[in-house]
């Protein structure tokens, strides 16, 4: 990760030691519902595990970005601001979820900011982090790759069906 | 493809006497953006090619799909039943477009139907398909899921943009 964006948090290590841990959050990660603890295992050396406190900006609107994230522990709001400039917060994510898919993969900037509301424990994976995976094993990157579809897919059909719901047009089938 | 969805419609062969065709709307199909020739030449024997007259549904709301369509040549309305069941469009797609990602990646019911306003020529990808190119060449399949994701990821930017707009909650960053 060139300029890593955490410098003012607790860096504590790849997600090697984690994998218990992640393996007992797994049920809630979308991400690796269809991993073994073997291909979580494979994944970990390519997280890094930071600790962050209570009102850290995680991620923040507007910034580039090259890394998502996955909440081991603790809670975020997700800010966005308004047209007047105000932060509004659309959402609360808890253990297990992913945040800032988008821009790892797009590298377009954050679409909203994501604040720590409590001490939160997570794991980074970054673009580099991915192209590394891919490279050394292009069938396990397959199935990381698919498993974002899905996690996408997901959030477009939710999304797609709030739009319906509110009589705007959309864009996905 | 088990039991074709196009049984009336005229089957035209793979992809393979399309590249051309292919290679001249791909600044207009994101998922090729990235493509080289070799590449959609590659892609090209995995895709079945139908022209579909006016008035036919390419996908239908509700039906369980396991391919995505990549419209040639031609236009398509996309049409989704509101509570009350009346059908209301709430899209348009034109050549270049790609339709049916999330259902051939996820296997959940199609969420609207894609009806032909004009003839139109599409090029079906199934999940055997992707399957297939996957398992044949992971690092070209890796490169066809990455394009995949961006072209949701742009979409979900699109929706959640919108839905913000609309202030409601939304779930990606």
């Amino acid at each position: 990760m060139s300029a890593p964006p955490f410098a003012g948090l607790t860096h504590i290590g790849d997600a090697t030691s984690f994998v218990d841990r992640l393996l007992g959050s797994i049920e809630h990660i979308r991400l690796f519902e269809d991993f073994e603890r073997d291909e979580i295992a494979r994944l970990a050396p390519h997280l890094r595990c930071y600790r962050a406190p209570a009102g850290s900006a995680l991620i923040r609107e507007g910034e580039q970005g090259d890394f998502m994230l996955l909440l081991i522990d603790g809670k975020c709001e997700i800010v966005r601001r308004d047209p007047e400039g105000l932060p509004q917060r659309i959402g609360v994510a808890g253990a297990g979820r992913t945040l800032g898919e988008m821009s790892m993969i797009d590298g377009e900037p954050r679409f909203a900011s994501c604040i720590a509301l409590e001490e939160t424990l997570f794991a980074v994976l970054d673009r580099d982090g991915l192209s590394r995976i891919i490279a050394e094993d292009p069938r396990f990157g397959n199935k990381l790759l698919i498993e974002l579809i899905l996690l996408l897919s997901q959030r477009l059909r939710v999304a797609s069906g709030k739009l319906v719901d509110g009589n705007a047009t959309i864009e996905s089938v």
